[in-house]
């Protein structure tokens, strides 16, 4: 079997430490693994089970021979390297996508990967709200072709990085001991409360990611004159987004129908049955390589309607597992040779 | 000026303190409170400021010479007793209705007070969750006519009563320090997570809460056909229920009239500037009066829509505090001469 060199630029963030492990838990084929992060995290070590690997500092230059280039530092760091990542000649996956950047096709392999026929320079991931949302709709809208979906969210801080994980524990522990709290990297307290505010605000009064989750769904989906309204907002949950959602079909879907054709769709997995409280909720969705749905219910106020309850682990399937199986699929295709 | 005889039952209990402290501070004309309570805290003392109040035992006989009395107890408790009151001659106020009793008039005095002519024995709060819904919606409905409407709640466990603020406290401290949890109050672990049961499932698949609010805001607003598709969720806060609201209208309404319509609606407040990061929280609107609102924009997915963000206290204007203003409708009224 062919073995690859492949190097990770922001390894040492949430989502990138996640991608080093997975890549070692899913027996990716490395030849080499070069962990990178800027020059403040260079020399440190990523312990990752019984193993230790250092992180050397992201240049320029860290791409020669290199197959394949995770980019999961911030987007503005991304940007600045994927230029020298594409000319090495190196397959990018960038995980934390720029928003002005419709151009490089978005993948989530058990949506579109089949629909990329050539090898281009970078494919990204969409949002972890867009990936985790569409594959619970996609195999609704195949069946059954999604009007317009209604869709608020209850999302996980580590969304936000480290630095907000350790603002919502902080905070909730100067709660308990009733103290105040002053916000630092959410804009107000997180701790006990909920913000409808995860982006900065656009001038009709959506906010940037409520406005990218729609675009990024529409583009998932292929269908592009899809209805998505969203309310977005944090709540004190460390990982693992859930979303409410209620659709609206072009054709009659009822429950049973939904219940096959979800439990059906690679990467997602069924959890309902309301009588033993058995639904999925973040705290164990944390961990779970798949998207969780339940409460799958008819929505009589509409046409065919139904609305459905999903979560799902926002660094894993959000981001970092979703970059490590484009990656895969890059294998299968020989794109990496 | 006329003084009034008036007995809580429940008086213990979050909703009952809550109440109890309202009638004072709103300096209820009382000439006398009875303030009662299962046998178990008959005898308790209530501290209220620098009052404290001493807890009777609810008995058939309580209500000899009452004016008014408050039902905030279980809804067991208060179908028990409170047809002693009614034959004892009091006006009662049922905080916690139950769900089987609809020839109860529900009262949203900023909605609906006005179209209560004639005195009838038992007056009734809707459940937290309408009442702080309804009094958004409704400027609204009058204004363009409400034709369908999604919601999703982020609820405060304080709805549950005390022990489930305990189990949320005492489950948040085991969690940060890295132990595990076993829930008793909800259904699974509510600290750090978000839950989709907040009542018992219908058949249907909707939950009961799910569908008495959808009944009880069309009592409010007098909209027998309004549609309303609802997820309800208990997530990690203590007081003040978050709701996100997608509504669609028969008739247009544009953001700037949506304002203008809300800030003119008795006990509503608008916090709406997105720049400033200006929106209603749940941490603080605990404690206040009004129901607050913010996030109004268009939604462009449907021919006349809007989406909101909707806050209020639900042991405030959601039960207590409601309940007094239904009794002070009642005075002005002279119901309770």
């Amino acid at each position: 079997m062919e073995r690859y060199r492949v190097a990770v630029v922001g390894a040492t963030g949430l989502v990138g430490q996640e991608l080093v492990k997975l890549l070692y838990q899913r027996q990716f084929p490395l030849a080499e693994l070069r962990v990178l992060a800027s020059r403040r995290s260079a020399g440190k070590a990523l312990t990752l089970g019984q193993r230790q690997v250092y992180v050397g500092e992201a240049r320029p230059t860290s791409f020669q021979e290199a197959h394949l280039v995770f980019f999961a530092a911030n987007p503005e760091t991304n940007a600045y390297f994927i230029p020298y990542a594409v000319r090495a000649g190196a397959l990018v996956i960038e995980v934390n996508q720029r928003r002005d950047r419709p151009q490089t096709p978005l993948i989530v392999p058990e949506i579109n990967g089949e629909t990329l026929r050539d090898r281009v320079p970078v494919l990204a991931c969409p949002g972890s709200v867009s990936t985790i949302l569409a594959l619970a709709l996609y195999p609704l809208h195949l069946a059954a072709t999604l009007k317009r979906v209604v869709v608020s969210t209850y999302q996980a801080v580590s969304d936000r990085g480290r630095a907000a994980m350790e603002e919502l524990n902080d905070q909730s522990r100067r709660v308990l001991q009733g103290q105040g709290v002053i916000p630092h990297v959410l804009p107000h307290q997180i701790a006990f409360n909920a913000l409808p505010e995860t982006d900065v605000f656009l001038d009709n009064g959506t906010s940037r990611e409520e406005w990218r989750i729609a675009q990024e769904v529409r583009q998932l989906l292929a269908a592009p004159e899809l209805g998505l309204s969203i309310t977005t907002a944090w709540v004190p949950i460390l990982v693992g987004h859930a979303l409410a959602v209620h659709a609206e079909f072009e054709t009659a879907i009822d429950r049973p129908e939904a219940l096959k054709f979800l439990a059906a769709m690679p990467g997602l997995r069924v959890l309902d049955d309301p009588n033993v409280s058995l639904y999925p909720h973040p705290w164990t969705a944390a961990g779970a390589d798949d998207v969780l749905v339940g409460r799958v219910r008819q929505d009589p106020t509409v046409e065919n309607g139904l609305a459905l309850w999903v979560v799902g682990d926002n660094l894993r399937k959000g981001q970092a597992l979703n970059a490590v199986q484009i990656a895969e699929l890059a294998v299968r295709r020989g794109w990496l040779g």
